[in-house]
């Protein structure tokens, strides 16, 4: 934690001239090769709290630093004394919290969602009484004291879970872990969205355990479900499933590859009075729909929720065809005057190219169609003003001839 | 109308060489650049109904022709031989009809929004037993007996008022006009969006007379409204300030140029009774927003949702530098932890483009803030997939620091 003393202990990064003209526009990154390497940064242990400097001594901020990633300082404050302590956290997560608690009636929500809360890097979901952090940056990792320590007083958590085991953490010169720090952990936690209540697996699931960024677009696709024959693929616990059938399915069908995500659409199902109208199948996406097709089943509503099809750059042309064909499987057993809601979480797919991929994957299926909505992830995952590149999720809702 | 006859005398005409391919892909038009030019399609009056093929003849559909502006030629139907009478309008009527039945509990939308519901250039919004009409396209004008028959057949609405008065029926070689075809208007006429009641006036008002496309939106804002001190600014006919009291607001100040609008404002905000909370200031909205900085007046959220500053292409630079300019002034006069809502209706400033200028403003404003939602118009508003640029409402909303 650093303090007054800190503070001139802190060491400076330069910039290299004409570097500092978009932190001072309000972008929050300095790419590495925006700054002046000396061997005194080379030395600086990765994730060391520095003061950003323009390359004519201009103070820019407090930043973390880490040579080692592409994005090697992500900006803490505009204030290049600012003090990076418990307080300065408390007051982040103070605001943050403010924002949900205007949006949400129940605490289940994204808290922190990175930059755009403040804390590069970082997320924290937040399910009742129990917190889950995801810390993807050196310089946090480093901080995790001071942010538990804020944590504890603005939130008061019984549990505090560490899901520290992404890909990117890689890049960072960080350790894969998975760590109760406070509390403990056992079986499936509730996770409560407007009037349904399901299920996440904390410890073993994916992501932290909850898709909380469809939370409105799961009820924006139930308005579409009532007396229908509703078709839920890469169902997961079961969001668009249980919100359909309470919105008056006639039928949800909901597939899955994975057994434990069925199993908690299950349980949520059950908890919610609806599984008389659930029929789960555990199969892979593309196959089932093709099956379907087979079969001449047809659906009034189908919705494709995948898992990213562009991990990264180099799969961008290979994942568009993924979508694609996506939609051309899904379009073609919708009836006519039914709906297809498609979505893309692939941070590399922007929205123009996979609005095309669906337009060309509905032509391929022959189907005329009327795009009602586009859609993004939900308010708890706010966009940082100038890294409009981070809104990753896309959803669109198209009726069809 | 056209009958099996008229299909035997129906004029063709033959794309150049290669010109083929974007019909085939789902795109609804094609340039006068694309068709070749002979004596024949010299002679035919603008908006005859044709058969459109490729230039080896292949068979693409029937369109509606008119040679003098860019869009010659908009397609009615993949079908060749498509009849093109009160049957064809009724059955694109009755499909865009149980759309929106499904989406709205109450009939006052728009029912059709040009090529996504299938009728090239036309829109017809509903204000419960009343249609407004504007026809933009010759062909369509040609057509309209066929089309109002449909109307009748379908909806046999009380009252039918065109509103063909707008610039773009020049380009056509239409006349503008005004005109009540069926029944009598005389006064402002309700609407009603959720559960709040405004008036509109259909003769002498913009546009058809009500925006519809930003219903949702409304709605959206008025969520951060409850105990906030709100500013809406280009009220109209009172869409966003009433939703915004009936949503608690502690006070309204709405602020817009016209009178009339402001009269309409005052009398759904009497109707709603929420009037006590209404504060209506007749000025220039970038005058009043300098003032009210001035006066050091601040506000809990401010909605600002102008005409377009850019009305065509060479505007382009000019009105992002408006948008810009708008977005500082309103931010300026936002709380912290307050709310900006900020709109853009022009066609030719993208999503991109204008979430850039906002972000700009926000700088120029020294206000930091999280992006918490970009909509556009709502579901009545549908996009044509290969029209994707026809997407011309956008609204963001933002917290402020």
């Amino acid at each position: 934690m650093s303090s007054a003393t800190d503070l001139k202990l802190r060491p400076t990064i330069r910039l290299k001239p004409k570097s500092q003209r978009r932190l001072l526009n309000g972008y929050p990154w300095v790419f590495s090769n925006e700054i002046e390497v000396t061997p005194g940064t080379k030395e600086l242990p990765a994730g060391t709290v520095v003061r950003i400097e323009a390359h004519d001594g201009q103070s820019l901020g407090t930043a973390i630093y880490n040579r080692l990633p592409l994005i090697s300082a992500r900006l803490l404050s505009n204030n290049a004394k600012a003090i990076i302590d418990e307080d300065f956290f408390a007051a982040i997560l103070s605001q943050a919290l403010s924002l949900r608690e205007k949006l949400f009636d129940r605490p289940y929500y994204r808290l922190i969602h990175a930059e755009a809360d403040g804390i590069p890097g970082t997320i924290i979901d937040r399910y009742g009484d129990t917190l889950v952090l995801q810390v993807n940056t050196a310089g946090i990792e480093n901080l995790l004291p001071a942010l538990l320590g804020a944590l504890d007083r603005v939130l008061a958590p019984t549990n505090v879970l560490l899901r520290n085991d992404t890909p990117s953490r890689l890049q960072e010169g960080l350790e894969c872990y998975d760590k109760v720090v406070k509390g403990q952990l056992s079986g499936p936690i509730k996770v409560i969205e407007h009037n349904a209540t399901f299920f996440a697996e904390l410890q073993d699931g994916q992501k932290t355990g909850w898709f909380f960024d469809q939370r409105d677009n799961r009820v924006l696709a139930a308005q579409f479900a009532r007396d229908a024959d509703v078709l839920d693929c890469y169902s997961f616990a079961g969001g668009f499933t249980v919100q359909a059938a309470l919105a008056g399915a006639k039928s949800v069908t909901t597939v899955d590859r994975s057994q434990s995500a069925l199993d908690l659409a299950t349980m949520a199902a059950t908890e919610n009075g609806v599984l008389d109208r659930c029929n789960f199948i555990k199969a892979e996406v593309f196959s089932q729909l093709a099956k379907f097709a087979q079969e001449q089943k047809t659906f009034d509503l189908v919705i494709v929720d995948p898992p990213a099809f562009v991990k990264n750059r180099k799969d961008l042309q290979q994942g568009a065809k993924g979508y694609r064909k996506l939609a051309r499987l899904a379009a073609q057993l919708v009836n006519p005057g039914g709906y297809l809601v498609i979505a893309s979480c692939s941070h590399h797919m922007d929205i123009e190219n996979f609005a095309e991929q669906v337009r060309k994957g509905l032509l391929d299926a022959t189907r005329q169609s009327r795009l009602l909505y586009t859609r993004g992830a939900g308010p708890d995952h706010p966009v940082h003003p100038f890294l409009p590149e981070s809104e990753y999720l896309k959803l669109q809702l198209y009726s069809l001839d």
